[in-house]
Order: structure tokens, then sequence, then C-alpha cells
């Protein structure tokens, strides 16, 4: 496989472009069993920083990591009635284990509600041990029939958040502290997304719960990806799992529990967000490789040249590489970086040496420019940063011009078809939402008028957004 | 339960004073499907701490961050005939998924290096692609009849490392490279572990390895625990797998590959090397809590005084938290920090505000000393620094205190009773291993008489360490 082939364009065949980018960026492979994948080292660098961005604000939020165990058993699914017929279909099954049948069979967790209601119901005695606030990265595996790298696979990773409160109001706040402070912050500070923040419809929530918050992205050919949820539980959980504590009256009430995910999805929603023909373009503050300092050819005082400013920008705080593959073709290097979607790379050549300059080429507005050895700190700096907030702005842009008011189901099934349609949800209802399946459509959340995240769906004059989703 | 019961103490049931501080210390619960465990947040912190310290040194090492998945085809261990013998004893085995019956059976990932072996065959074509140096942090399950929380655990958390190189001579050298500077520069350095390096037996290889080497730790009952492995696979996994490379002169010749692992057995490690019948005792470089600053009671100006020795102690770099838990009784809370083994903590009631001096309780030397504010920075980084020091002295001379020479199969039985014994390999061999394991006692591994770690058990004059392990 030449690196160099071109990409399919995004306008000829957009799915396919998507793989192309995948393949040539070499960010993941298919796994030998169906629906799994090999996230290669490209691919798992990005998601390593989306990880560790998440991580610092979950771990701001108040919560604490922990490891539950991979293996369930069957009866612990069976507890919460909605849940376990949500996840059935998708489930894989231990039936065997140790050189025997087992007499329960396990299930390979597909999401961890049942097995941390398990031990937070012992955790939790008194409302002094109240609010409960757990965290845990790991793999889940849902069987997936039509699966697709990065968006829908078979086993993926991520963390899911579960926490237990003393009353619905202290549960429903802090879902909506995970959504905006955790979720939306992260996605457009560092991922530079502009998602959507809302309340999913009672057709379009989490299996088992009251209520589910979403963040919602467009994607570059104007679908939906669906980017993290945060969900309260109400007392579902609570009271499958007997999660009950003393409280000031001396009384045991049922606690109030919510869960919150994000997962390597993320890594899809970069790629078709920000990705161009050239291959992705990954935005400053979440790349592992912010800069690279290439030698164009081999040279007198080339080496040196780049090892000073690799050092130099190092120094100042940039993460950069060096390229000094001189035996491979520099067209060839350069298409590669270009596809890795690096922000900016110094190109070096022997002529530079003795010009004192080198050329700044930034990937995301694309431009080329010489530019004084002495400066080029100063001009990487200034790039990452306005190149991070065009990249938003650009996005922005790009979903505010997909996005159309519409007052019916049939103007929004229209506007739908290359974008977003804003109607308000009083105009879609259940029955609305069963004519829009037809045209494999959904309500992606709701909003306030004032944009805003309403706390039920029965909240007067808000708005639904309309589109096909990932 | 209260956390303030006593702990069973060593020399009484060692065995049960480790489930006590497991339990106590609130690190992990046993889970629900046998063998496997919960690993609460104290626990997990421990484990987050060693995960950092081993990846910066595992990326020094030139190795890239990638992940595998979890489901494996039947058929690829199979491929490997040592290896699947290994194995197949522990392995669970997924039938049924997505609501059907599996034509063919998955298992699920014990160990990696058959999909490794899979893809790396893909990805390396020349001589130039070489090494290729890989390593993953996952999940693994190994079905235990005889489970054991953190030492032998049906699911574990490990990384798992995977490279393939051009020549025996270059696999060799970083299968010693990672022994050496990842893993026993992070458990000496780090974990205060005395561990020592050394050549497996071929009996006591890994399943399809050539060569295993391996760090062995003693712990305080005299046994030994295996805290971390490399092995040098030779061309077995190539030939397997199909791993060939286009080499100079045009030929095609099957590459040398390369595993090693370290796992949350090593938690395990930690508690039973430096814990004591307080509990646990956490060595300053690794503790997540370095110190933390308690309130013995409330009174006036307490509050102020134990933020301000907070904030002075963040600024200098301390990793240090507040206990304001005044509602608590102190000795209780007392209790749990000993039990928990935070290095330092600093305790100050409402007559220290006037005095001017407060508490500096040091957990490993057992230390309390009135120190005058202004100097209590100082101080902590100074019992930081020397605590960690002491830690490893005291390891080292109990590890010392515990080993014998011997010369005969029965002078090493009968010392490996209480610890090690030290006997010429020469006078153990396959025969020698065969009564061993009578006494339950094995080789855990060989030295060159200068200590240093041999390239094969053929080399003369070596040592064999024998004891009783985990
Ligand atoms: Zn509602
Ligand atoms: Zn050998």
């Amino acid at each position: 496989m030449s690196r160099a082939a071109v990409l399919t364009s995004q306008v000829s065949d957009f799915p396919r472009w998507y793989q192309d980018v995948v393949a040539k960026a070499q960010l993941a492979d298919n796994g030998p069993v169906r629906g799994t994948m090999v996230i290669r080292p490209y691919g798992y660098a990005i998601w390593e920083r989306m990880q560790a961005e998440l991580d610092a604000r979950i771990k701001d939020a108040g919560a604490q990591n922990a490891y539950f165990p991979l293996f369930i058993p069957e009866s612990y699914l069976q507890r919460e009635a909605e849940h376990v017929e949500g996840f059935s279909p998708e489930l894989a099954v231990v039936t065997h284990a140790g050189g025997k049948d087992l007499e329960e069979p396990i299930v390979v967790r597909p999401t961890s509600e049942t097995i941390f209601g398990e031990y937070m119901a012992k955790w939790v005695q008194s409302y002094r041990d109240l609010p409960l606030l757990l965290n845990q990265w790991a793999n889940v595996v849902r069987w997936e029939l039509r699966p697709r790298v990065f968006l829908r696979t078979s086993e993926f990773l991520w963390q899911e958040g579960h926490t237990v409160h003393a009353t619905q109001a202290d549960a429903a706040a802090y879902t909506r502290r995970i959504l905006h402070e955790v979720y939306a912050a992260m996605m457009v500070d560092v991922l530079a997304i502009p998602v959507v923040p809302g309340l999913k419809t009672p057709k379009e929530r989490f299996a088992g719960a009251a209520h589910t918050l979403t963040c919602e992205a467009m994607m570059r050919d104007g679908k939906a990806l669906q980017m993290g949820t945060s969900h309260e539980m109400g007392q579902n959980f609570a009271r499958a799992f007997d999660i009950r504590f003393l409280d000031a009256e001396g009384e045991r009430p049922y606690a109030w529990t919510t869960s919150w995910g994000a997962s390597t999805r993320m890594v899809g929603g970069l790629i078709m967000t920000h990705g161009d023909d050239s291959g992705l373009r990954i935005p400053p503050r979440l790349a592992a490789t912010q800069a690279v300092v290439t030698m164009v050819k081999a040279g007198e005082g080339v080496a040196e040249l780049a090892g000073g400013l690799v050092a130099d920008l190092r120094a100042a705080g940039v993460r950069v590489d060096l390229d000094d593959q001189v035996a491979v073709a520099y067209g060839r290097r350069a298409v590669d970086w270009e596809l890795k979607g690096v922000p900016v790379r110094i190109e070096i050549g022997p002529r530079d040496v003795s010009a004192g300059t080198v050329t700044v080429v930034r990937r995301i507005p694309g431009t080329k420019t010489p530019t004084p050895v002495a400066e080029v700190v100063a001009a990487v700096g200034e790039a990452l940063s306005a190149d991070q907030a065009a990249l938003l702005r650009e996005a922005e842009a790009f979903r505010d011009s997909r996005t159309v008011d519409a007052t019916t189901i049939d103007e929004a099934t229209e506007a739908a078809g290359t974008g977003w349609a804003r109607i308000p949800w009083s105009a879609v209802g259940e029955e609305g939402e069963a004519r829009l399946a037809e045209s494999a459509m959904t309500v992606r959340c709701l909003l306030r008028p004032d944009g805003s995240v309403p706390e039920t769906e029965d909240e007067p004059d808000l708005i639904a957004i309309v589109g096909r989703s990932y």
C-alpha cells in the first residue's frame, strides 16, 4: 500500500474517505473477530491524549477512578428490566472457563451499571457516604452487526462514571456538571468540536435511565455523532440493587444514581469533524505531536539546525518530533505528515541553512511561510494557538450552515437530508419520531429556546434537533 | 466493619494479615464471578501511579502504545504448540454472541502474543521496519482455581510489550533492556522493592518462550513473588505467524520476537514487601498522597493553619491532602491513615496554633516530631527522601537475612522453608527441580556468580535461587 496514494474525496464517497484516512494515517485496522479493531500507535496516541484531558476534568469534578470486573453474572443484568431488554441482543456470553462448562453463564460487560450497583449498595451506609463518585477506564463489548472502526465496534474503550446521591436534585445536578464541565468543555476546548449539549427524548434514552443528556456533533457529511452521554437513573438501579442509606431522620430511603460515558468513538468524531481530502487535521491542544521538524535533504548544517530547532521548541513547551528520514523522498514524507494532520511542519533544506530561514507549513490553514530561524519558536506558538481557534470556528460555521429551521416533519425530513433541522418539539412528539424513523432520522436532542439544556422533555417551547446519525 | 479493628499480625497468620490489609485499607474486594476483583479507589490510585512510572520508562525504551482486541479466535492460539498447551486450562471461552451461537469459539485473551503476531506479520515488510516495538495496557483473563486478590486473579490488569527484531542478538538485548531499565529500575527506585533480576530455568519459562527473564522479590513471609517477566521468543511466534522481513541481501528470513509484562500483582508485592502490623507503608515516590495535613480538632486558627500548610506543601511539589473531618474521632482517623500507609501525617490541634508548632508523624520510621510551622515544608521533604531510602534498605536487609547458601537439595529445601536458598545450579538441574517441587519449592531464577543475569542456563558456575512462591 503506497501511502502517497490520494484519498477518496469526501464529496465523492464520505464513508470510503473515512476508511481511507483510518487506514492510510495508520489509525486502526479491523480485528480478526467480527467488529473488533486494532488501534495502531498513531490512533492510540490520540486516544491517550483524550483520556488525559478527560481524566483530569473527571478528577476535578470529584470522581475517583476504580476498576470493576469484565465479567458480570448474567443474573445481575436481569434485575433491571429495561436495561436487560436494551442490552440482551448485543451481549457476548462466556459459557466455558477453566476447562469446564459454567453453571451460570457470564456476560462480558456491555456497560457496568449492574456490577457497580451491587458494590455501591455495600459501600453506601449513611448519608455521610454520599455522594459516592466513581469512574473507570475500561473495555466493553456490544456485539455489532454493522461494525465501523471507532464508531461502532464490538469492543471499544471508554470511561464510565457511576455515582450515588442522596437526592434527585443532587443526581440531576451532577449529570449536568459532567455534561458541561467534563464532556462539552473538553470537546470544545481541546477537540475543537462545537458539540451541542441537550436532552434525549424518552425514545432515545439509555436503557434504564430516567433522563439522558448528550453532546451531539455534526460531521462533515452533515450527520450527527453522539460524542458522550450522561444519564440520570432515577431510583431504578437503586431499587434493583438495594442502594439505600441512613438519612438524618433515621430512615433508609433509596438513593439516586447516575452514569456517564465517552469512548473511542470520539476518535471517529475527530476524524469526521476536522478531516479534509488530504487527511486528518488534529487540533493543536490535542495533538501528541504538535510540530515536526523535517529535514528535506541531508546537507551541511541541516541536522544541526534541525536539532537546534527541536530543542528550542521543546524548551518552549511544544510537543515536537524530528523527521530525519532523508533516505525517503521528501514528497512522500510530506504527504504522510499531511495525512496524519500534525498541525505544524518545519521544512529545512540545504539552502535554508545559509539563508537563515526555514519554511513553516501549517496544516490547518494550509499556508507555507518562509520564516527566519530566530522567529520560528514564536511563529509556531502563534500558529498553534490561532489554528486551534480556527478549527473550532470552521466547524461551527459548517454546522450552522447545515442547520435549518423547520416547522413540520416534512420540512425537517428534507433539511436533515444534508444536515440538521431545528423544529418545535411540540410539532414532533412520539408520532413524529416514528415518522422520522422511516427516513432513518432521529431527534438528536432537545434544547430550550435559549439553547440551554432542559430538565425534562415536558418543558414548554422546546426545540428538537433532527438529523441522520452514526 | 470498624476500620479501627486491629489487623491480624503478620507472624500469627500472614495470609490473613494480607486479606485484612486489603479489606481495611479499602484496596479491593472480591468480584462476583470466581476469582475476579473490584479494585477500589485507594488501590486503583496505587496502580495508576505504577502505570505512570512504568509507562514513562517503556516510552523511553522506544516502545509505542497500541490496543489489540480482547477477543482472539481460538485457532490463533493453536498455532504455537507450547503456547496453547500452557494456556488451555486457564481459558475463558465465548461461545454465544449477539443472540447466536458462534461458528468458531472466541477466547478471551490470556495474553496477546498470537494476535500481535498476526498483525506484526502484516506491518513488518523490510528490515527498515525493524525493530517494531509495541506495548499495550489491558485486562487479561486466566481462570484461577485458587484465586487471591492482586496475586492470582481470573482477570487482571497489566501491560504487555511485544516486539519484533531482525536478529536474535537484538531481541535478546531488548529483553534485557526492559528487565533492567524498565522493570528493575522502576521497582527498585519507585517501589523500593529490591528485586533480583535473573534467568528462569527451562521448566519455569513462559509457554512458547526460548528464554524468560524475571524480577523476583522476597515478601515478608519469606516467599518469592515474580514481579515482572521479559521473554525472548526466539523464532517460535515468527514461524507460527509468518513474521518475516526483506533483509539487505534480498532474502526473507523469519524475525525474532519478544514479550514482557508486569501486572496488578505488583500491588500485592508492594503490600507484602513493606506492610507491617499497622497496615500499608507506601514508598513516598509511589504514593499518590505523600502527606496528609490533619486537623485533630476544630479550633481558633486550626483550619487556616492547615490550609496554609497544604498550600505551602503543594507549592513545594508534595502530593498532599487535607483531612478536615473533625466530626470523626481523631484516633479513628489516625488508625486509618496508618492503615493506608500515607508516608507523612501532620497533626494540628488547637494548642498548636498558639505554640506555632505542629506534629510531624512519619509512618515508615514511626516517629512523631514537634516541628515549628516554618520548618514543616523542609522537614516533610527530608522525611520523604529519607524514608524512601529507608524502606529499600529495610527490605534489602530482610531479604539478605532470609537468604542462605546451600550446597545440596536437602539444605536448600530446609533454608527455603523460611526464605531463599542460593545453591549451585549444577547441584540442581531438572532432577533437582523435580525434588524441590515435592516441597512446593521452585528455582526462582539463575544468576551468575557476580549476581548478573546469565544469557543461557548453560553458562558455567550459575547460582540458583530457590524458594516458595506466590
Ligand atoms: Zn422525563
Ligand atoms: Zn536456553
